[in-house]
């Protein structure tokens, strides 16, 4: 086996982690309204309701027959299946059996998942029945900025959905035109620096994108300060400065419905020469068109791997992110990294691509 | 695991027994004409057809190719295979292979299922090559009354779907307005009473049901005689009598087409203060709505249930013929209740309940 | 089990054989153009290209992040991938990653298959990464024929989908009036010789067919010269004499989809007295509704076969070629015949049947 040095062969497995002691978004806020939501988290079918305001989440399967009671309605701030109409409150115990004259349980019958609601969205935590020892990540406040939030689903790996989210190479060539590869390329440099929860690259040397969101964004050019993070367990952001006058920041939270599908809720923040209005409207149906080419090729790589019974990836030195962000979602798995801390990583690496 | 008292937690296997010593309704009379029926029973694949008149059934298989034989036809009451024409008769002898000129073989070569044709139906013996040594319930005469049959067909095990038939508290919920639950609860007594091969509960007390159903069927009010019954291996019974004009009969027989499919022969007999043909008319779309609600519920338990692999139960007071039909079920399963013969058995509870 | 002599049963196994040294017909050259085709060749996903006008067979599946090369497009006689566009010869080896300043590899990075143009087909070896010691088989030249190719499919086995091919019983009784089976039976004789990588069966004093087929190709009568040959690993053919002037000859080469699925590339070659293009009208579609007729039946049998767990066939003495065909494909599958030889066999067989 006499790879050249920019070749890394990964073996045959599929880069599927389950990080549990870990918070994920499951909805907006303004979709968990009166009626309950069924949502899916690492294969887990759960029901999100408002208990008296406050958002809830419980396994989705009555205590009784099994049933699932997102099928049920919410009454009295309180969840009731629809088979017997046996009724939950937000921490999974049973507060009323219709027709019974006995006793009724009173303590948890229903796992219950704890949940904040922050920045607009429901977060939850992965594993049931317990406090969680941190709270889920806060979006930096950016004062006057414009901001939109964007639920999509991709049929692949959380790790394979995050690595396209931040790779360079695929923008040049799979959405040539839309984002980069229109013109004639350039060396740039990549940096790439990690902390025991995070790894970021900075892109150096990178011209004002020659492509339609480029012209949009900056039409006088301008220097580009451009830096793609993945941050445990599941964030991926894309910042982008193009001049003084253009600032984006994308922070996208990805949720592992399962296996082999994974949720983005993008929280899209900007400001830019051009009234957030005008900005929204020329470029959500770009964004959307990047995104479903991507949802496409994830769909093909999920249907690839699991005909083959596994990846058999080989990635070059310009593969700065995927295997850097498995290596931090194996570490969490396997417990090396204390949940919602960053302790200081001296590695760093060095990389000049073509884009 | 501190439960009232009122509350059993059933563990997390699957309520699913083979009772295979044991006959099955396949079809209707009516319905086994000429051609040949495709019937499934256990997850077995069977063929029906008629041979010479009488009712006969073989594994849906040709002996020669295995193609199934229920896309053959009949020929001189034969069930002739569509591939390369072989025949059999009704104990799955061949008596024809087309083109051959050599002996063919004369023995059984298709496994047969015992058949009777007995009250409009097509019963099966579910064990093949076997003359079973009692015969199918048959059921009791009732001079005067009305009937008809019907079947449906829901997404759940057979004991799922008997608890649903024969489940008192869901009514007054699920069905409210159309059976009970449309005006104030009455407290009621049930009495539950059993013999080797069955389970009964009379409700004591009950009013003259407030719905849709009730006010049809007694105008007048009137004192309620209702009987629940469960009878080895899959029959089911509501019986109830309205003042001394009304009574009614529902004979529902439960066909295992697969584990997580069941069948229901119900045949429907009353007496009434008002002409059949009017009953029937106003009745059935009432009983079919009933009907499509409950296999809507059943379908949503068994996803659940084999979404989480296993039922996880918890069962009250109220449930009151439930675990009794599986403990039944359980016992026939294993050879402990002699098929066809009931002995007495002095166990009895009494609960009341509130509908 | 007191079976007549003329019936062996056979074990309840599937007849799959994975003879995965030789030859196999995966496209016609003329639909192997400037788009790369995806096939299947026992359940492998494989891509087929022309690498600078040869055609060239590969994975399907990109060495870097595994989507299918299918999806991509041929760029300079290189197969590019659509998602990263990292470039690959006919060999498998790396061409291009595009952004890399790096090295790529450059040895054969993605599995290839060899492949061979010949007689329209494009045949390739089941053994990735092999220069094969044998050639596929070529067709006899036949001077002054006339000749058509066509592509069916089958969800059957290779074996399931040849014996139908080379069963005659069933043509006299599926395809009654199509082909054979119109008017009264006759008794003819079928001997059964081989070799060691074939099978044929010569059948003698069949009269010309009674079908429309037969009328069609020889009005006037005549004898009848009919063969029908297996070849391994998967060749199926058929010849017919009729009188001196009609000359029909149908070699079918079989590919193994997967265990279930089959395709079948016929090249039907014939003189006759009639103009070859009227030959063509009026047969096609006869050919295809018989075929379709075998392919629903088909169908069926592995249905069947597959919730059975398994095929219990039962075979006569006139099931001439299936268990002949079965002992072939199972000794080449164990390595007992040699690819590409034929060796004598003094094996013979005599039946008579009725058609």
């Amino acid at each position: 086996m006499d790879h050249p040095k920019s070749v890394v062969r990964t073996n045959g497995h599929v880069s599927v982690a389950h990080v549990t002691d870990a918070w994920y978004v499951l909805s907006t806020a303004r979709e968990l309204a009166e009626r309950p939501l069924a949502r899916t988290l690492f294969g887990m079918p759960l029901v999100l309701f408002r208990a008296g305001g406050a958002a809830a989440a419980l396994l989705d399967r009555c205590a009784h027959r099994n049933v699932p009671l997102s099928n049920g309605r919410v009454v009295d701030g309180d969840l009731e299946c629809g088979y017997h109409g046996w009724r939950f409150d937000g921490g999974g115990r049973c507060t009323r059996v219709p027709s019974l004259c006995g006793e009724h349980p009173t303590r948890p019958v229903v796992a219950s998942f704890a949940t904040r609601e922050q920045d607009g969205l429901v977060w939850v935590y992965a594993t049931p029945n317990l406090e969680p020892a941190h709270e889920p990540p806060a979006l930096a406040p950016l004062d006057g900025y414009a901001g939109v939030t964007r639920m999509v689903e991709a049929q692949g790996t959380l790790h394979a959905t995050i690595e396209n989210a931040l790779d360079v190479p695929h923008t040049a060539f799979l959405h040539k035109g839309l984002f980069r590869g229109a013109g004639k390329t350039n060396r740039i440099r990549a940096v790439v620096t990690r902390a025991s929860d995070r790894v970021q690259t900075e892109y150096i040397g990178e011209p004002r994108p020659e492509g339609l969101v480029g012209r949009l964004l900056s039409p006088s050019g301008g220097i580009v300060t451009h830096y793609d993070r993945f941050i445990l367990p599941s964030t991926a952001e894309v910042e982008y400065r193009i001049g003084d006058e253009n600032h984006i920041l994308v922070t996208a939270f990805a949720t592992p419905v399962d296996d082999f599908v994974t949720r983005l809720f993008a929280v899209i923040r900007f400001r830019t020469r051009f009234p957030a209005w005008l900005v929204k409207l020329v470029l959500d149906p770009v964004a959307m068109r990047i995104f479903s080419q991507d949802a496409a090729m994830l769909k093909r790589q999920t249907e690839a791997i699991q005909r083959s019974g596994g990846e058999h990836y080989m990635s070059t030195e310009i593969d700065l992110m995927g295997p850097q962000i498995w290596r931090l979602l194996r570490r969490a798995e396997l417990g090396k990294v204390k949940p919602g801390t960053s302790e200081p990583d001296p590695w760093r690496r060095e990389v000049e691509l073509e884009v």
